[in-house]
């Protein structure tokens, strides 16, 4: 069962919280027990899971990794987007969720956030849902 | 087949190893060959496989951590864990390791970590065994 | 299916492109639907997807990742290898791609790369192949 998000990023660094695309696609499989596989095919972007209560953190999370990977520093790749390829390894591009009784497995504060690091652009994630036994 | 593992820290940052009780799982599981995978239903901490042997290097990595994302920096979140926030995507919150024979297969070296950034706190650790064929 | 990937690494520091390699295995796994997981069983190296176009991109991580953790600080670990621990941990160990109808499905621009961090030496890429539906 593979299936395709389309995300649309309208700043250069931005996370967008996909969660309830990710349960929509949940519900139309029909799996109750399982995996959830999101995978990211772009080298600019990432993904992760962390707080979707309190929109600061994410802004904490982009300034931090602006900080530790700048934009425009003295890169060698002249595309201007290097800083955007490095977070995209530091944050990386592939990740999981349990489903149990049909039902993502998502900590109390969890969010599943796509990260944008060289937008605006149309981006896409996959989803793969493996049904268990 | 899902399990939660309980982990209890006991400073605010710490590394974790449940790497016996990751075995115990497996062992209870009776799986031979297939996958074990491990997911921290939490947005301040984290979880990794790293060297189990020398307790230097639990102390370097989060030393380090904390030298790149500060604690107490002018963050935007109010909580006062901000940097664990970022501390946990960078870190990474699921991995996966094989199972072959009965038998976890970690390398030589390797353990596997919970990635406490904002205890000391009572936390879980969720499992699921995967069968192989 | 398990497999093993032999790695031979040439410099302390390095970035290699094993796509070839693993589309090999899954050549021969035959399996048309499903993912293939890669595990690093190492404490100093890691385990990416990024842009296998411009060689560039590679050695800006590498030298990104090398300022944010230098080799040669006041580390607590005293095998000189440190810093390459602390990579490991930032980068991960551990990924997984999708197969569908016998193909990677990578995005158009990424590759898979080894991330040596304390080389030269000879490494292992583990593979599991699991079979969909």
């Amino acid at each position: 069962m593979f299936y395709t998000l389309n995300v649309h990023s309208t700043r250069r660094e931005e996370m967008i919280d996909i969660t309830s695309d990710v349960v929509r696609v949940i519900t139309k499989s029909d799996v109750k027990n399982g995996m959830c596989h999101l995978y990211v095919p772009h080298t600019t972007a990432g993904i992760t899971i962390n707080e979707d209560a309190d929109p600061s953190v994410k802004a904490d999370i982009i300034d931090r990794l602006r900080k530790l990977v700048p934009y425009g520093e003295n890169y060698r790749h002249l595309e201007g987007n290097a800083d955007a390829h490095i977070k995209s390894t530091l944050v990386g591009i592939s990740l999981f969720v349990f489903i149990e009784n049909g039902r993502l497995m998502l900590g109390r504060w969890q969010g599943i956030f796509f990260c944008e690091f060289d937008g605006p652009r149309n981006r896409e994630v996959y989803v793969k849902i493996l049904k268990e036994g």
